[in-house]
């Protein structure tokens, strides 16, 4: 055993190690989409979570990976390695493909209770496939155009949450609101069915964040990790605590799924630069965060009228966008506020225009195209009557009245839920 | 500090990483079989899972650890270290103990919903002090007659999920369905009360499956590891998908607890093989293990007539069979579509009939003797009322009304939930 | 590369794994607490929650850990290294700071569902300024007075968890009981909402110990860390088990919430001694943390009277104090049992008695001093309302029915949970 065999071993731990935590995070948007949307509609948004990093992971596996890291065609476009031949860093696959999932699964907070689960599958396989890969191939594959420029997204504030919340916001508007969102020039309020679950899933995604940005190192580096850690940690905290002090201050009461969604925001917004900021920095970064997210989510909502349960657009796409202009300003060697020089702050912008412009179109395409042989929505009926009966032949909750030990009555899924006992029962009915 | 050393700690990091996955297993079967059986007695499938891993710990410690690796007798049992006398790797002991306890709480989401606490501790016992021990003993103490056969079980598809699943079956029987679950020729639907509770319950013990599969590796090898984990998480992400898609053109509707139920059977299916498959092989094991799950589900449901709420025979026991079977079929070296010799998979068949057999004999005697002594079921009005409220003093679930401020009325926990406080009241009773 | 720069990055992994795990308590306090607790107050519990590991963190990072670690005057208070200025080791920082807040959390469930949220934002800060800070300054940095005189207290029994205690059992003492707790000399049960949640939550806590555990090693020592892993692991499930069995055979029913935090007991008794005891005695540890849990529940409960719903101060205080006790009995070279010498016990008894007078002193005066700014209880029909509409503007819960597609009815949160849309609402009936 050598040394430089060792080092690879620690660095792999540490690889993994980030790579379960990504995947963890998956259960943290599962439970704080399911958490805010309603209860109606669990199963069918916590089924779109685990196809996302299923189907996600295999395409990306297939062909996204090597669209992604493959050689570079003139710094756009990855083309080596389908189906990983000839890939030998299979940890990085790994974690690379933990990540691949979680840009696409901010999709299905936005356009929850609502969207067909075929059109969505489509929309998952359009962003693993190439959406995301193009945007990471430009950024992090070393020979990308915006590489070259010296952008600088350490983490992901842009190729992961900024790809996702444009393309989330381009389906939500596609798709159209909630029946029952607006009526009129009236802004309903549809609160989520469980916040506990909410609050569940953002400390799962605190935690998984951690692997997210800690990772990203690619190594058990002691010079670098620590830093990462403190300012992600440090960011998170001020969003949270930032935003209760916002939201208590601006509208009377420190609001809840807001003071949730705050840890996201400070979270996003540190990714970029995580190993850039001064713990200074990533306290300004975090602390910034809590406006933008609460203006943010009301712009989106009431000026907008875009229909987002879950404030998905903000928190990673409005969000995304100030923590990558925060290494702009804040980078401790050439932001703006420690070099004078605009001149990083300039390239982040444009980093930024071009993803946005890139992913609205390609998924404004796509969608276009999907929706010739998908509908978008589901039917009317159905959404009013709620996704999970109909599509998913169970509801998500089923209490019952412990001492009488009976079930609800009437219940659609009692009928439905197991499979093959329905078969048993209709053959009986016909024998009867 | 040497490089040898280093290697130690290295290797122990990764093992006590995957350790600590293997205990967040046991929350997710908690969650699992809480979320899949009803809300009457959740209190108490909690309590049985909490139980499992504390004293199948303890009982591990003292002989079952002895029993499987302590020095063979014959290639047939270990017999040395009890209360890990002259043990020196405790970092191995602790890996191994959350392994045993895995294989004892299959049992409990089988037998959910009626089974006396007591039978069930018994069951834990025998489990982790023999009959998982032995079966352990066979392949993965170096001595093990299997171990001699070339049998390959890389981290315990057949020693751990089909050993479970088939003391579970085997108990099922015994005990019999729950109240309601069959009347006359009908099969009926018991649907279990929280979706969302089984969701979280899945995507955890996804995350620990990685630790699971991944540290049975011993050491952090960067040419094992990451090939270990890709194949773990593409397995999964295959039964997840395909089971989603089976399920939809068998019955109309992509079925959520399915859906669930099918990461865990991709990943069933991959542990016997997560160091031999390649990445293909990994998929095609997760891919043939959805419609296993949809099929045997409704075999042993309907067909055999064993009430298993959870469905943790055909997850553990039916894709453990066909994960430790895929192993010969699909060996990078000597499955049979590589070598074209059947070899590799006439041992695999080999220990799957041995460990079926011993098992069921041994749950079998087992439980008769159990049963001389304690009842295997609860009373007849306990399971009707739930277990909850007489086991355990307290209703899974207190909602208030949230303007009145009072508790729901009548509730038996209220006069029966804290300790003392009865006592008080009592004492206070008899004075008025 | 070295071998002492690998080195740096093994024991930078096992710490930085550690600091995740000790974060991921803070999900299971969370989750436990809003479990215990009821529906109506669960919002606010998670806020609660939420806010101390972010405010806690913010301000360790700028003072706490300048008093706890700064250089030493007279062995009684650290200050150096505000805001970490001239601070190397930003690891430690880092796990350290997930600690402060474990401490400071243990109040929020021994004051909750009557707590003023300013109120205890304010103990948050004076708890993470200077009062554990100074209690961890006498015992782990290095030249603190209780270190002097030999004082062992591996991860914390007193530093953390008795510290959280005393402070938790001043607070509640000073606040006063829920409304409905105490009427006349009826003690009254007031159950928690949720038994899975608080399952959860455990099984997380328990999980998070083996970091919180396992990384005080600091290194990755395979010398040390199994067995400070083994001894966590079993101690935990002595008091699990012996919990179960302690009120069956007491109460004749296995106490689900008594046994769950059971598991909580027998983490806290192996605290201070995980590294020095072994696993016979962490075994009786844990055995002991039963009756200890269970007979000091009912005795603050019942004989003090002072209404802790979560049973936050037995949990962390007297298995505390027993679990500091236990070092002096059962440490492996000087425990009485050992060594026939009661110089270690008398020690720690010394210490038990010192950290009980600072922080009782310290919070009774800052609550004091807090209370001539702040109330800190809630106003009386707020706390029968409920906290969460009132403070947080949202129910925990929204469940709706699913075949009408309907919300509850006559919700406060339909009218208030989401910002902005409230004052369109408003501007609306303005003009209507």
């Amino acid at each position: 055993m050598t040394v430089e065999a060792l080092e690879l071993s620690i660095n792999l731990v540490w690889v993994m190690l980030g790579a379960f935590l990504v995947f963890f995070m998956h259960t943290g948007f599962a439970m704080v989409e399911a958490g805010f949307t309603r209860s109606k509609n669990a199963v069918n948004i916590l089924m779109k979570n685990f196809i996302t990093i299923s189907l996600g992971g295999i395409v990306y596996f297939f062909a996204g990976y090597a669209i992604m890291f493959g050689d570079s065609v003139n710094g756009m476009i990855g083309f080596s390695g389908f189906a990983l031949r000839g890939v030998e860093d299979i940890a990085f696959f790994v974690f690379q493909a933990m990540f691949v999932a979680t840009c696409a699964t901010i999709i299905s907070g936005a356009v929850a209770e609502r969207t067909n689960i075929f059109a969505y599958i489509a929309m998952v396989i359009v962003m693993t496939l190439f959406i995301y890969p193009i945007v990471g191939h430009w950024v992090w594959q070393g020979d990308g155009w915006l590489t070259s420029l010296g952008f600088i997204d350490f983490a992901g504030s842009t190729v992961v949450h900024l790809t996702g919340a444009v393309a989330a916001f381009v389906a939500a508007a596609m798709i159209g609101p909630r029946i029952g969102k607006y009526t009129g020039r009236r802004v309903n309020v549809i609160p989520g069915h469980s916040i506990p679950l909410g609050a569940l899933g953002v400390f799962i995604l605190w935690l998984g964040w951690f692997g997210f940005n800690g990772a990203s190192t690619l190594a058990a580096d002691p010079a670098s990790v620590p830093g990462v850690i403190a300012n992600t940690f440090l960011a998170a905290s001020a969003g949270v605590f930032m935003t209760a002090m916002y939201t208590k201050f601006r509208y009377g009461y420190m609001d809840g799924s807001l003071t949730l969604n705050g840890a996201l925001a400070g979270l996003v917004s540190i990714t970029a630069g995580a190993a850039n900021l001064s713990m200074i920095g990533a306290l300004v970064a975090g602390t910034i965060a809590a406006p933008i997210l609460v203006e943010g989510v009301r712009f989106i909502d009431s000026k907008l009228r875009i229909d987002d349960p879950v404030g998905a657009v903000t928190v990673h796409g409005f969000c995304g966008i100030w923590g990558t202009l925060a290494v702009g300003l804040l980078d401790k060697a050439n932001g703006l506020f420690y070099s004078g020089s605009a001149t990083l702050l300039a390239v982040q912008a444009i980093g930024i225009v071009a993803v946005i412009a890139w992913t609205s179109i390609a998924i404004f395409i796509s969608l276009s195209i999907i929706k010739l042989f998908i509908p978008l929505r589901v039917p009317r009926e159905e959404e009013i009557a709620g996704l999970d009966t109909i599509e998913h032949g169970a509801n998500a909750y089923e209490f019952q009245d412990s001492f009488k030990g009976v079930q609800r009555s009437g219940s659609f899924a009692e009928r439905l839920t197991t499979l093959g006992n329905q078969q048993t029962s209709n053959s009986e009915l016909r024998k009867a």
